[in-house]
């Protein structure tokens, strides 16, 4: 995922870890994982994006230790789990969310809560009503007013209803 | 800055983050600002990546409204400043800077310390020592073990020693 001649002199952390992992379509399929999805199919009928560099971005994510692919009787052609170091990307989904939230204030496609009080979570890591870190498994994620409720691909479906992170999606 | 077909799709607010300041480049780009970056020419030598580009960058996220641009004697040719929108930025870009730190672990390129106390920032945005938020003028980036220490431009230069975010790079 080298970004192109240049990048490489820019030898800071921000910049390594936008070279491993800030490629364009990369963000949003570790934000699938976060909402549940695991399986091929169900990334690319959610995310649109073409086939051949879904299939890469799959392997390099796994190659970097951000997912581990599994494969099993239930899931003959692999599914793909958040690693201790995919989960660790949290905060940066995180706080793209909370400033789109607060900036670009046009859509509100999604909801945040905290499964055990309801509270806010303004930053999606903390809960206003609470307080102190939230765990990944108690963030609801709900539809919000501008949720497109038109798609029928199986994420889309299952996002129509609030569900908690990282619940995989079948 | 569209992400090509299908994006458009992705109506959430992370993906509306991406769309906006995801694409290659410009989150590199407003690093540099966070860095106290504010003229074209500094960009240039530093990013080292394509003229075109960075003026295309540079004027999109002034339109966005992530940076001002300001002329006067001293800046014939302009200057970028981050706004308020702009500085609500630093958490994503602290956070990809944090899981660097940690996952990444063959680089030390910059060290992250609270000014007033000299703590250490695990997240680029509490303080380990004396707790709570810190200011970003605050915020001290030092030269780690793995900075190159070769480059010549102004900003590099700069960079050599410990400094302030924010503090302009003249």
């Amino acid at each position: 995922m080298a970004l192109g001649k240049g990048y490489q002199n820019q030898h800071c952390g921000m910049a390594r870890a936008l070279e491993e992992v800030g490629e364009r379509w990369t963000l949003l399929i570790v934000r699938d994982a976060f909402y549940g999805v695991r399986r091929y199919s169900d990334f690319l009928a959610h995310l649109e994006m073409p086939r051949a560099v879904l299939a890469e971005r799959l392997h390099a994510l796994t190659e970097l230790g951000v997912f581990v692919k599994r494969t099993g009787p239930d899931a003959p052609r692999g599914e793909y789990e958040l690693t201790d170091r995919g989960l660790a990307l949290w905060p940066v989904l995180a706080a793209l969310s909370a400033w789109a939230a607060q900036e670009l204030t046009d859509l509100a496609a999604a909801v945040y809560e905290h499964a055990p009080c309801g509270g806010a979570l303004p930053d999606r890591m903390t809960c206003a009503t609470c307080g102190g870190m939230v765990r990944l498994e108690d963030i609801i994620v709900a539809p919000g007013i501008t949720m497109d409720m038109t798609r029928t691909d199986p994420v889309s479906i299952a996002m129509r209803q609030p569900r908690r992170l990282l619940t995989p999606i079948r």
